[in-house]
């Protein structure tokens, strides 16, 4: 009998000139030597757990279930907040507590949660001050993708630090929502929801107000208008995302991770 | 008796801050665990077809035959543009039909291509309008690291998009070729091969023109010309390239992607 | 039995854009399936040993024994510069020979060294003159994690190439030092050591001139000063490092790698 090696995930802001990121992994190998490691990303803007959560709720259901997502945006590292872990969807979350883990649990409840204190299970009973990925994080990851039961890996708790979006405000009129992430390609996602668009927009046509533009063309895919062109679409994450057929719609619109979107249903009725 | 795993590599324009990349390793890890994942890069140019497929022909060889090399440069997401998998030199390649592969057969026909149209193969039958990579070209590229014939993986074709570099042109006085990509060095890569630099150049000198300079020198490595001065050299993959030694031929030269480089051969003979 | 894969790690200037480091990882994988590769960073400056000497540094006891830790930073390529490897602390290490493992060893012997110097453990016995880390530094890193003795990689030699940082300059009022790296966070490493700085400190108070600014908290975690205050602390290295509780001492005090960092000692005793 083969078993599947376990997957961990790592997320940090930790970028990857400095070797940072390496130890955490040097660590993990030298206690499962057979787990699975996948970078999500290093390039969280220094210490925006905002962002680290939103690329973890846009990325943890393509991995299987049993994987344990490590990850490390920690501005208050060595002060009082705790370390945890938490048992969600079939998946295992390790980190601070510090909201990062808010938007994968979408006001959810988590099957289990453990304050990770016990030191016996760390890189050395005296971690440093500065770097918990290494000395705390990555050796509890590393044995929870052993097969440690997460109720040993520290002490069972219902406390968890929450941060949220600010929802869109929505009438019959229209929706009024944010732009919460722009990818490389300048393609700018919101917080309004396929489903919150369907329900409300019933059979009227939509505007949208983007930045310098009001965008009309609801479409499927990018290459659905011209060139240049903006347009709404529902991506993969079925979010609403304002992008522009081989271009930036960050640049050509004049929009950024805060700005405001603006829908309005219009009173004609779609054919 | 041990199966070596299957390798696959990754080259896209997804850059690594979003996790779209992350995506499409755990669609991979999930269905194929014991594979080998390797990334080529994903900081290509956004929809930049032609630098993908430099850097795929200058890598594809270094890895063993039997690897399955998933790219995704796709401006044509979603539309009709068809998604493809072939059979060259030993390797499967998977991704868009939009000329990513053409550097890599240069001008030869592949053994085998295959249309990918079975959804039954992919993530989902209804996969994202804006996401194959993740919905269609991930899964199918683990099947066939698993082993799935590439017959198997679709419908059988021989149609193939294709795209091409300007060829040098050259007569007996000389060669005019192009810049075709810049590295990290600022080391300026020609599209001028050793091949066609010996046959016309016979026992004459060379002179380079290019950009602000004339460079007369054809070394064997940057350590063969002092420090800050310019050089031809031919490089790794058997192609002309323009460097300086300890520093950036882009910078010092003022070259670019595109760039001229005009060779002419003098009548002095080699001693 | 099962016999634990050994590990690679890798550290370039070769940044990720041009598929260097994918051939290096290529050509490993083709001769050794089952290796761990795992990247410390690709973004050492272009040629700058030092970094690269001080990132390993920081890194390397991360891993576990018998780890063999790839580095290629390597103006001199194709001159008559050595190819190396050795070992040390229990780690085999492999690179050119131009001081890159200097910081590892700091100046201590290691236990072995090699001169590579044999054709028939390369990719081919001629190798490009410009791209050593595919074709020499890869396979015999790839035959070292194999189980090859050190011995048999080459000749063995003691001549090793050195480089050292400057050493801080102490007497009873107080330390001179630089600042030898800045992180990604702006976080200032100094080349003072904890045991340096208690030795000479004995129970006196410190006062620290670093940039445009004398900061005079020890701590021991970033958020032991508020936001946006300045703060000497003992890293997870055991070096002393300016930091600026949620912010960047980089650019809060404009300080940069080489600048000076003058510790005084003053009278009053620590309670």
């Amino acid at each position: 009998m083969s078993i599947t090696p376990r997957i961990i995930t790592l997320t940090t802001d930790f970028g990857l000139q400095d070797g940072y990121v390496a130890a955490m992994k040097g660590v993990i190998l030298g206690m499962a030597p057979d787990v699975r490691l996948v970078d999500i990303t290093h390039d969280v803007p220094a210490q925006d757990i905002m962002t680290a959560a939103f690329v973890l709720l846009r990325t943890y259901r393509s991995f299987p279930e049993g994987s344990v997502h490590l990850a490390v945006v920690d501005p208050g590292v060595g002060s009082a907040r705790r370390a945890i872990a938490l048992e969600h969807d079939g998946h295992t979350f390790i980190g601070p507590d510090n909201g990062l883990f808010s938007l994968v649990l979408s006001g959810q409840e988590p099957q289990a949660i453990a304050t990770l204190d016990k030191p016996g299970l760390w890189r050395a009973p005296q971690p440093s001050t500065t770097f918990h990925g290494r000395d705390i994080f990555a050796p509890v990851a590393a044995r929870l993708a052993m097969g440690l039961p997460l109720i040993d890996a520290g002490t069972e708790t219902r406390e968890l630090g929450r941060m949220s979006w600010a929802l869109p405000i929505s009438d019959h009129e229209g929706i009024r929502g944010w732009v919460v992430h722009v990818d490389r390609f300048g393609n700018c996602i919101t917080n309004i929801t396929r489903q919150e668009l369907e329900r409300l927009r019933e059979r009227r046509d939509v505007k949208c107000y983007a930045g310098n533009t009001i965008v009309s063309h609801v479409v499927n895919t990018y290459s659905d208008v011209s060139e240049g062109e903006p347009a709404m679409l529902i991506n993969s994450q079925e979010l609403l995302e304002i992008a522009v057929n081989s271009g930036s719609a960050q640049r050509l619109l004049g929009l950024e991770r805060g700005a405001p979107i603006n829908i309005l249903f219009t009173e004609d009725l779609i054919a």
